[in-house]
């Protein structure tokens, strides 16, 4: 009788086990989740902010996740990346599981939830399309061709709309992800010279393109949907220095703080700072060296820059925005990819791909918090980006 | 022997629920939860937007919830509340329980969660007290005397700090939460007479206080703590009818758009426009009735209003921010107390506390989406509070 009676056990407890799932589901909120890109290992650190920057786990299998981003569900529930491979993950922040998968193209670049929550939509290189994804069953819903062009700076918009940028055919598409059948709704063409980025501006208004061939940026306004307006930028040479040819910087560089634009100078040592009323630059601010992301604080007062090249990799600025002076010069380690603020902004995360590790500091005092191990990061992105538009 | 086999059994059977615990913790993400207050039951209702506007659960136990708001850990993983009769609690938003409770006061009327998430901040009315509870321990860490005046309008700041206003003593306080010692750092005197609420603009920047017995507001720039401000603002009288004497509109019921703050205008029918940069009233809009709430949609496109009093308690008007004109008007049932987007703005829920509902909108076909019941609603707030400055 002993067999039966702890095989009977076994079933009881894996029975049990069933019943009171979800068993593993973790204890925590979502609100203020920091996922990590580990660039070389296809993976991603999950880091609670609110809990002393505790890691929770680790999930794997992602794909190639150079130059990737994380976009959310509404409720931060499921992080998504897209890797330039093609792999669209949907990854489960409560119990840390790769909880979906599909290929959605040969060389994807971007990606983002729709306003309702309902569909993902990637930009691909490969073949140059757009792919919407259905959020619950994970399968291709639509597959936009995009006349040969790959696409780029895809946004969701309120009205439940995807914006995307194509890159060689110098245009933009509005996508209305209300229809099943996600019609383009409007093209805008000739907009400038490849296209090579593009962000919404927090009010979920002005969508933007970067351009890498033309010496402006393209503003749509999506209240009224009417012609693009151009805003000239400078250029900032570097003291004796070369152009360079960069397709930086990442648009989601540019910040808006109070009534102004803060955006990286196209090839130049700089931040321009755009009126947003006028759309005139009215002044810019020298750098060290090339920006790459410039982040603004939840609280405006302060902008964070990194940089890309040169002497000046290891080394983050912070300028006041009232002063517009760099107040605050950090060197955490070498390699700063990125940067990424807390929800209400105490802290800062900052990644340093050469150390590996990512360095937590108070916004406050400067001082360092934590230093969070990490495989080769890049990214950096916070939960709280499934509230705002256009991440 | 069967005795003591059923007998380790349930130790087993025990040990198992002990070993995987948290076992019964909620498998959804906590970033867009709805959590509707059940004013006459001492109870809240929580809602998950993003699954089908789904009944989670229900936690009660919570005091006399009249006038009661909602705010939110920075995770979104609690929701605090005080009742009128001075008990704090925090709601557990995982395992839906009541995680903890602190007679803080005979009469409370508000609350803030600091930015850095360690210290809850509570408005009294009697004792004329601000209370500090450590969101650990939920212990009481420091009682601030207020001069015998009841305290209004407690928001939490950027620089982790709490700003109040002193409704006898015509004063606005603010404190650092930084200091273990909690001191009152400013004391802004003279303001103008009786404040009765106050608010911080979305960018953490402007605290306005609502003043009672005077025809201005009063705001204080945070960024550089100098003088107040004042801005008048108009009366405007109902045809025909008496000025009652009120104390809405709730300051909450401001709004920023864009460049031009929406507010109610004192014990008059209409919401006046004032101009964010030169803080003079550019224009008013006539409404119905009198307003309580205006509430702008995440895209900043419409405003939401609900009236207080008379034939219109059951009307929703909503108002193009660009036409200045009402768009549609709604009446979802009786009673209308209060509404609220979900974090996209794609839905809003508005609370009939005459029907024992809360109906569900779509904000862009006006369409209904679910009736929700729900014991007597007052209010309702979203999770993604949890991440914005003064909620």
């Amino acid at each position: 009788m002993r067999h039966p009676a702890r095989f009977s056990l076994t079933a009881f407890f894996t029975a049990v086990l069933l019943a009171v799932s979800p068993v593993f589901a973790g204890d925590w909120g979502t609100g203020a989740l920091m996922v990590i890109i580990e660039r070389e290992s296809g993976s991603v650190v999950v880091v609670d902010s609110a809990q002393d920057h505790k890691i929770l786990g680790r999930v794997g299998g992602l794909g190639v996740l150079h130059h990737a981003a994380i976009s959310f569900s509404r409720d931060a529930r499921y992080a998504y990346v897209v890797s330039r491979d093609g792999l669209l993950s949907k990854i489960d922040l409560v119990n840390l599981t790769l909880s979906a998968q599909v290929k959605v193209g040969e060389s994807s670049i971007g990606l983002a939830v729709s306003q309702d929550n309902k569909t993902i939509a990637v930009s691909n290189y490969k073949p140059g399309s757009i792919v919407i994804v259905a959020n619950d069953t994970f399968k291709i819903v639509k597959t936009i061709d995009a006349d040969k062009s790959k696409t780029v700076g895809m946004v969701d918009a309120p009205d439940n709309l995807f914006v995307v940028g194509l890159m060689d055919a110098n245009s933009v598409w509005v996508i209305d992800a209300n229809d099943p059948a996600f019609p383009v709704t409007h093209k805008y063409e000739n907009i400038g010279e490849k296209p090579y980025d593009g962000l919404l501006t927090p009010d979920g208004r002005y969508y933007i393109s970067g351009l890498f061939n033309s010496p402006w940026v393209t503003m749509i306004d999506l209240w009224n949907m009417e012609e693009p307006t151009r805003v000239p930028l400078p250029k900032l040479e570097i003291e004796g220095g070369e152009k360079p040819v960069l397709k930086i910087p990442h648009l989601e560089g540019w910040v808006v703080a109070g009534d102004e634009i803060y955006a990286p100078v196209i090839g130049g040592a700089g931040l321009a700072i755009v009126d947003k009323k006028s759309l005139k630059v009215t002044r810019t601010i020298k750098l060290r060296g090339f920006p790459v992301f410039s982040m603004t604080a939840p609280d405006s007062r302060t902008i964070w820059v990194n940089y890309v090249m040169g002497d000046f990799h290891d080394t983050v600025d912070v300028i006041d925005t009232r002063s517009k002076e760099i107040v605050k010069t950090l060197k955490p380690g070498p390699g700063i990819y990125h940067m990424q603020f807390t929800p209400k902004g105490e802290a800062v995360y900052i990644s340093s791909n050469g150390s590996d590790k990512v360095f937590v500091y108070d916004t406050r005092t400067y001082g360092l918090i934590k230093e969070i191990p990490a495989k080769k990061p890049s990214g950096v992105f916070c939960s709280d980006r499934a509230h705002k538009f256009g991440l």
